[in-house]
């Protein structure tokens, strides 16, 4: 048989593995040396196929994709620093759990370490940010081989989504010539079923809860990637206990559309100065660490039983006040506790929550709402989302000013951000991904100019597949947070030298570039009515602001609520 | 001692290593945890510190300063995904030998794998592609750990130039409160001097090699990367021995300003079909591998004694036809040789060699000189360059062109590229690091449309610093070299979608976008005169060719050459 034919059925029947372990999208940057793997998967019925240039973009469009469908995504590039250009979107899925399948393709063996154009050392390349790294063999003609490569296809795609979830990495030696016989048939293979487990206890660890935590004064901490199946079961769980729940916006409860009694939205803000005010006897964290760190600061402040639920169990527990570690599945641990009799704590645990909430909504609403200030900003984008509609927040301050003023709302939509490690690299790539999951939906980014800057290249794949995403960018010239860190003590100009970082960059031009509708906002209505139109293709929203005065105006309002909870509570 | 103190005294101890190791040059990206790294760094007056927003392109700023100062450069970065964006500068940096010192930022060891934010795994983040990783301790008010702090400074900057050179990786856990006293003076430690010295080969072995090579029809390829104090010693042996040099555009031989006979230009074209006609009894090669594929093909068609010098010893020999390593410094080789009686081959070897050049030459000077081709473009950029101007070209076309018509020069000036994993990404931001060496020469950058894309915010830099870098931009809208390669054989529609790629993105917007000067340009003649002056701003020129028209007379050149070859040589 030709090299030709055996390197096609090698690589088809590593593909036909992707695709029985649940690959059904996938993104590739073009290259030479990827040109078999490239050509036959964009060929699969099967898989939905989108080409990104840059690799880095790539990696997080599969990051966004791979979130909004949890499904594994495959990502294919060339040989060299292409590859190495996937390691921040890997580190990202690392983190927060996704499963990236990772194809690279390489030279063989032959022509490694001799001076061969384009060729580095590629295995293990992302080290400790995969689960698991397989370097293929060479495509051989033989029946064995080709079951060899099927299984490595379905083997890797499988582990990328066991618990606790994550990208692999498989290294593809590929011989030239490249072009493989793309009207071969895929060859016949053993094909293997997977069915994958969940984590579940026993109905004598959910009998001892369900005693622990009845009639007593609890709390419910959720942070990002809270599993959406069991929303609505946690805040039965929480209204039989009467128990409040703390939740990051990411937890995607506040906007889950059930407007429950139990959830208190504005613990960023009233957890600053009521600490030790509040002291639960139980503590039940779902999801990774929340945002908020005035939550966290209270969590490690706190005495009582802290339980720790993860599905991915990972010990996440920056508090260190952790006492009991629940490595369940939050449907199936909270299924079984509804099932139990749940003794609900005194009226007064859940009112004085209510009643935090209501101090801090009242100074919320005493604001200029006419001010296009950066928390007014936030606010007219969650008020114009309607029902379905999809929300991603990039780090730094965006999330922060969301946490901070996000009510519990009637519409229900869903928010997205990259909290795995926070970065400000690639937001735009991530939301893009989302976007691409159905042009009917209506997806928002809000971000900030200086992670704007940071993935520009990410909008050509809003230009090329014209994705519906409304970008919102809050240009506020640098980065807004360290306007609000100790930074800001610094001499001016070692502040701008080393932390403001003003870009300088004009983003109108940006939005010309990929040929994106683009609007500059200058008041509160104008952005209103612009959000309040839904657009079926990219577009582009730019309010300018100023750091300092943003800075000063999140300042005073903390200041406001102290001062009432003083007068309220602290006298 | 206050940890404030404490934690400046450390990194203090570690930056006076630093300089004792001879760092002179950092490039910083803004972040919080970095922040005593980046205040004490930018504050010392023996460094000059450039701040990137975009990690991934301030390693390969980084690389460039590296590149053209041949001096250790180090690079500053916060926690997290931004530490994961300079794997692709770093693996061109290990590849082509050059020595960065990467300085990471990391979350102390007790919030690490605790869900604390923008943290991850860093140890050995970069894998094989550094030279050397080091934890370092967490700061501690002690002598001891001051001198510690200094010496894995000093140590690992010296030991990224220690052959073979390259990136070395030290990851800082940093405690809260981050702000250093930069009022402090450096803790004074017990200093260290280094001297790092070079292979040397014994006398008897160079008397050995001069015999060997006596008298015999030998032949000179010198790679990228070569020596360039080699190369006035590399021409006066290689005349006394009558053996041509084929040099790489890389090599900065053929532009080095002295028109030896011995030098040969135009291999690239006349060993496409000149392979078993021209058969030496040595080869000698120096420096990195060569871009060009014939000559490539050539080494490894060849059966003499092949010897294969390199200062770095990598054994990059992927010929496979080596015979002889020599593991030694250029200049202490031809040195030594020079001092020996080299003796001549006989006249008609390296007359066959001008032979070929001149019908090559004579083809090309046949070539239609209006037409704005992107030869032509290439031609324009080289003769219009003056003494000691900077060039660096890009990866894919643009270096392949200058490789096949590149004469040797009268003016003397420097050719850099990236060849050691041949990326296309990051050329832009390498091309500034460059001209921030010396904003009074004159440095250009020839590059395709998928490079400059790639790079798009590298060009930040361009306008911050406001480095007098000239664009060149050849703009076919995607991958020229596909059209080159067998892939050109597929169906349209799968050959646009995977390999041409078109971004279809405006560079003009990308130019405003800096505030860059842009010019397109319509003709060789205004080509010529745009190039003729002098700009001391960052300047964009985008010319637009076309991919099919273009790769077309490539072929038709190549053509042309083959049958004058066919006619004076092979019949």
């Amino acid at each position: 048989m030709s090299h030709q034919s055996s390197m096609t059925n090698y690589i088809n029947a590593l593909i036909q593995g992707l695709i029985d372990g649940g690959v059904r999208q996938a993104v590739i940057s073009p290259g030479s040396r990827s040109t078999p793997v490239s050509i036959l998967l964009h060929q699969c019925p099967e898989v939905t196929t989108y080409i990104d240039v840059d690799e880095r973009s790539a990696g997080f469009f599969a990051l966004g994709l791979s979130k909004v469908y949890q499904e594994p995504v495959a990502l294919v590039c060339t040989s060299g620093t292409a590859a190495a250009n996937y390691l921040p979107a890997i580190s990202e899925a690392n983190q927060s759990n996704l499963p990236l399948v990772v194809l690279t393709a390489d030279r063989p063996h032959e022509l490694r370490d001799s001076g061969a154009p384009q060729t580095m050392n590629q295995l293990n390349l992302y080290g400790a940010q995969v689960k698991q790294f397989v370097e293929l063999a060479l495509a051989e003609d033989s029946k064995e081989m080709y079951q060899y490569a099927y299984t490595q296809g379905v083997k890797s795609t499988t582990l990328s989504q066991v618990l606790p979830m994550g990208p692999v990495h498989l290294n593809i030696p590929l011989r030239e010539p490249l072009l493989p016989d793309n009207l071969l048939p895929r060859p016949i293979v053993k094909q293997v079923n997977t069915f994958i487990g969940k984590t579940e206890l026993s109905s004598e660890i959910t009998n001892s809860l369900s005693d622990e935590w009845s009639n007593k004064k609890g709390v419910f901490v959720v942070g990002p990637s809270f599993n959406q199946e069991a929303i609505n079961l946690l805040i039965d769980v929480s209204e039989k206990l009467g128990w409040p729940i703390l939740a990051d916006p990411l937890a995607n409860i506040r906007t889950f559309g059930r407007k429950s009694e139990t959830i208190s939205p504005y613990y960023d803000t009233y957890l600053r100065y009521m600490k030790k005010e509040i002291t639960p006897d139980v503590i039940v964290r779902f999801g990774k660490s929340p945002v908020s760190k005035p939550l966290n600061q209270w969590l490690s402040s706190l005495t009582g039983a802290y339980y720790l639920v993860e599905s991915q169990t990972e010990w996440l527990d920056s508090s260190k006040m952790m006492t009991t570690l629940i490595a369940s599945d939050e449907v199936s641990l909270l299924s079984q506790l509804l099932s139990k009799e749940l003794l609900a704590t005194e009226d007064n645990w859940l009112k004085l929550f209510k009643t935090l909430d209501k101090l801090v909504l009242e100074t919320m609403t005493k604001q200029d709402e006419t001010f296009l200030s950066e928390v007014m900003i936030t606010q007219v984008v969650y008020q114009t989302m309607t029902e379905n509609d999809q929300l991603f927040v990039s780090n730094s301050m965006p999330i922060r000013d969301l946490d901070t003023y996000l009510p519990v709302m009637d519409t229900r939509f869903s928010i997205y951000g990259n909290r795995g490690v926070n970065g400000i690299d690639g937001v735009t790539s991530t939301a893009l991904g989302l976007a691409a999951r159905n042009k009917e939906m209506n997806t928002r980014l809000l971000i900030g100019d200086l992670a704007c800057f940071h993935d520009t290249t990410g909008l050509a794949m809003a230009k090329k597949y014209q994705l519906p995403v409304t970008i919102i960018l809050v240009n506020n010239d640098g980065g807004g947070i360290f306007s609000m860190l100790s930074q800001k003590e610094l001499p001016k100009d070692l502040f701008d030298d080393l932390f403001a970082t003003s870009t300088g960059v004009t983003f109108e031009h940006v939005a010309h570039m990929y040929d994106i509708e683009y609007v500059s906002i200058h008041s509160v209505s104008q952005l209103h009515e612009v959000l309040s139109k839904k657009s079926t293709k990219p577009r582009f929203i730019e309010v300018f602001t100023n750091r300092e005065e943003n800075a000063d105006m999140r300042r005073q309002f903390q200041e406001q609520v102290k001062k009432a909870i003083e007068r309220d509570f602290l006298c």
